[in-house]
């Protein structure tokens, strides 16, 4: 595979970034890897398990001469990030990131950059529960989306390469107009992760007087909620706060929804509830035929090598 | 391992029927194993993958001699087949089931069994979102709990022997009270698949102009909820109207914790949120240390073999 970006630079070495590092390696699209993370374990993590090549104590000096500049950090953190790295920006280089939320992160960004450089921001739809250095593997991205959000004036090379960073990656790519990609996450992943977070809140509530019962018969469907709600609450908090107006707006379809389901609960309508059942387990067809999941009973949780 | 029960009468035939036959096959607890199920389809499957010894073509047949009688068929329906049994039911035979809800079905079937006979409710709590004769496999049960509720008079060594059963099936036992059961299903089960069919139905409602992006972008999150989503709407439309109060009363505690996690949103309390997230992150911990499901990130989601 050939090198695509001689220089990467990675700010923040978390899950995403670690994993960058895996896959960059992996598909040999990177001359150099240098990383920045503001803990100086994390740095030295970085270099032991080798997905960084060089690493450095400060983000302005990890983006000197860097080609791709990648900000991994939460998204209320990447203003400043952006401020302090701008002065050593090389000219016609690319600046993107891996943040869960578009318009925001444009907002903060953008006006801190100067103008000789591509701000590209992009969202690879990946992930598991697990956080920092340690965490990251060159898998993540494997037949997963990673969506761009080309900023500004279309710089048509400079998207083409990332595109073909990402697939060497092995993500699938996309464009789109941040303030739609904002609205698509609220409804896949952001609401959904919100109440993931109520259900587990609600159930530990109750919790205090049946703690080891709820946590006992969590096997009946509860638990698929504790995976989502085991994400990290730095990232979330950030996704919430900057993605207001779409999660809001779904919250608001959400409540609807199951105001209906419960007052069709309460009079005992089991010709509605059968409906709206039936309407939705063919969704998960669609999923599966979209290629986005295993198409193996309870995830191959099953298989005889569990519990 | 020691035959518990000599002719074990199962009635119904979906995933737990069928499971129980598996497992009942490998742990050597039944003598004989004989099955009925609405459809002869159905009844000869039973018998072509061999988890019945033998079928009949009415309840009432099938539960003829029978030591155990376990129900397997929806909620809505154990009524009419506890009145179809009743007379051929041999004295001191125990009667159980496997129904999500314990008090709807005490209701309707404990007044039309004679007296002579043993009501033993039975819960396991384990699933797939699978359904039918050929989705059943023996580990079904395997270190998942199942509940007891025994019913009026404590048959002491009938309750003995069904938890015995259980056990050899692979399961932990506890008992309860069936008002208490239905209210902490209530909160691990009943409510949580609710709220994945409702997330699913919204985001189909805008899928209707964005169907294929929620499809492919829906490894973000959302598809936790669309395996929940998957599961059988008539075993899910029976538990909802039958385990209405609990379901309404915990209904009402998620959406009074949604509300407070929306108005955070709305005006910006990133503290709050944090302390939310930070919180319910634990409990996940919590689950994973009473040994209801895999340490592994992400479900094993990300070996190498998948997708």
């Amino acid at each position: 595979m050939t090198v695509i970006y001689e220089k990467v630079a990675l700010i923040g070495l978390g899950l995403i970034a670690s994993s960058m590092g895996h896959a960059m390696k992996r598909a040999g699209v990177a001359g150099e890897v240098i990383g920045y993370a503001r803990s100086k374990e994390t740095r030295d993590i970085a270099l032991e398990i080798g997905f960084c090549d060089r690493v450095e104590d400060s983000a302005a000096k990890a983006v000197v001469d860097a080609d791709l500049v990648v900000l991994c950090v939460p998204v209320g953190a990447m203003a400043d990030v952006a401020i302090e790295i701008a002065p050593n920006l090389k000219s016609g280089a690319t600046i993107s990131d891996v943040g869960s939320v578009k318009e925001s992160v444009i907002n903060a960004v953008a006006p801190n950059l100067p103008e000789d450089v591509s701000f590209i921001p992009a969202h690879p739809l990946a992930g598991t529960e697990q956080s920092g250095p340690r965490s990251g593997f060159a898998e993540l991205f494997d037949n997963r989306w990673c969506i761009l959000t080309p900023n500004g004036m279309p710089h048509v090379k400079e998207v083409s390469d990332l595109k073909s960073f990402w697939r060497a990656l092995g993500a699938n790519v996309e464009t789109m107009d941040p303030a739609h990609h904002d609205l698509v996450l609220a409804v896949t992943s952001h609401v959904p992760h919100l109440i993931a977070y109520t259900m587990v809140g609600v159930a530990d509530d109750l919790g205090r007087v049946t703690d080891e019962e709820v946590v006992n018969y969590s096997a009946a469907g509860f638990r698929d909620f504790t995976r989502i709600a085991a994400s990290d609450p730095t990232m979330w908090r950030d996704v919430f706060l900057n993605n207001k107006e779409a999660t809001l707006e779904i919250l608001g379809r959400f409540t609807e929804e199951l105001f209906d389901l419960q007052r069709a609960i309460r009079r005992g309508d089991g010709e509605q509830l059968h409906d709206y059942f039936t309407r939705t387990r063919a969704i998960r067809r669609g999923i599966l035929d979209a290629g986005q999941d295993m198409d193996v009973p309870n995830f191959g949780r099953n298989m005889p090598h569990d519990d």
